[in-house]
């Protein structure tokens, strides 16, 4: 049980992971700390949140347990507003999508503080946004991606751990610079190709009849490309030498598909294809596999 | 009212089409002809057709309208084994993905009779294939583009676009060059690119890793990776020229973006983010809008 929770933050992620505590009765007392009244109004309304605080102060006092969703770049700035509060009890973790460039702002701020701040990446998100976003199952089943540092006490890791299990989560754990590599390749490269192929089309004279005639695998293959500018242009420069790796070793795949096409060699195009086929349907398998189990041990309180 | 419609190839397509013909009440008989007595078979039992050949001969005989629905590098020989029983009041369509190869194969093997050729290409689909796919309403509210040909008379024309109307469809109208180059950039390009993610990702040795923190952003950008590889390893050539041209274009793209990125040039890849959000979202909130007064025009009977 914890005493006090603060959720810096109180939109989608944030507040979802409030109302995921609250569902398992495992927070006395949810404090919403943020620089929008309206928002943190609003979450209190909803009840999200017990409490609304402005005042980083009022909030850290007597908090177990600290979570910071907000944009990876203010991870830094938000830090050092609540160090000067910070107990020595108090565990801050935090929701970003990149986690060298958070450990390294953290780092920054907190000095020997650091073993206080436990890194952490909930894989769960919905299109739309703000506290009427948040849900009490969204991270039901999603993975959250801890990448503790070796300052961190196991004591401090298995508190948020436990805490994201409160949730309903499965737990992962990778070193920072490992997860920053896996998600540059199947989240921030997917979501580059998506924002640059719209942008491509959207550029061209004919765009209108182009969206015209676009159907239902454009509009899944460009979902993402809907996603918020300014988080995406934050992530992709937090993981840059990591999304270039990837972005390079993709057009090299993309030149030689083209030459493959371009010398009309059907069975190199349908080699490519069919590996691709295949890799995505076990993929779906394997998800779709082990998301069942999972159900029936969450449902049976395992 | 259609005396006798005959489908070459049972499937998704074919099936929905004659299902669609059926709920209209549009069809005295519908014939199906195939390689594939099972599948002619079990579109008997489900009713899709009312009757099954296997002779081009007995299908073709007092046919009014014939749509081929099978993968397009089938159209010429399909043609070829229809022409001897082709009657003259009889007009021959299609649904393929492409249209300037269907176009050239058919004047290849039609001759003087092209002009019963109407060419078109319904834009709708699912993921599964065969008869059981067959939906009644797969075609309503959707496009179904025709092709004509300088040969075809207004009432030829008028003929398919009556049956793709009474599957629910609206017609649209391009040129077959033009077809060709639209598709490109919003269907087979995208095709290309996702099959190329899955399999580069495939080939690494740490795919299994990658693969395990996929969610669900990669699940809809990859989704039409999951699509028959030899289906688009045709339409990839039937479309060769369109397809590299839209490629080429797109790798400009991706390069042009690879240089703001490592120049760490946050308001260059804002400006392409942002770009390509306003465009998406503008594009759905269209095809929502232009969705909702078809639906109406449909149940009201218009």
């Amino acid at each position: 049980m914890f005493a006090k929770v603060v959720i810096v933050g109180v939109g989608l992620i944030g507040g979802s992971f409030a109302l995921g505590l609250k569902a398992a009765r495992a927070a006395e007392r949810v404090v919403g700390l943020g620089r929008t009244p309206q928002a943190l109004a609003r979450a209190k309304e909803l009840g999200i949140i017990d409490e609304a605080c402005t005042s980083p102060e009022d909030a850290m006092r007597g908090a177990d347990l600290v979570l910071i969703a907000a944009p990876v770049a203010q991870t830094g700035p938000i830090l050092a507003s609540l160090l000067p509060w910070l107990e020595p009890h108090t565990i801050i973790t935090d929701a970003g999508s990149t986690k060298s460039d958070v450990v390294a702002a953290a780092r920054a701020v907190l000095h020997e503080r650091i073993h206080q701040f436990v890194p952490g990446h909930p894989i769960a998100g919905r299109e739309s946004n703000g506290p009427d976003a948040a849900i009490v199952d969204l991270y039901r089943g999603k993975k959250a991606v801890l990448t503790p540092l070796p300052e961190n006490a196991p004591d401090s890791i298995e508190k948020v751990a436990h805490a994201w299990r409160l949730c309903g989560a499965i737990i992962h754990v990778l070193a920072p610079g490992e997860h920053d590599k896996v998600f540059a390749a199947v989240s921030h490269l997917p979501h580059l190709l998506a924002f640059a192929l719209v942008d491509d089309i959207a550029n061209k004279p004919h765009a209108d009849l182009l969206f015209q005639y676009a159907a239902s695998g454009f509009r899944d293959f460009t979902r993402i490309s809907g996603s918020s500018p300014e988080m995406w242009r934050d992530i992709s420069l937090a993981n840059r030498d990591a999304l270039l790796g990837e972005l390079d070793a993709y057009l090299a795949q993309l030149n030689h598909l083209r030459a493959r096409l371009a010398a009309a060699d059907g069975a190199g195009l349908e080699a490519v294809y069919t590996n691709a086929q295949r890799a995505r349907c076990a993929w779906i398998e394997a998800i779709e596999a082990a998301e069942k189990p999972r159900a029936s041990d969450q449902e049976s309180g395992k």
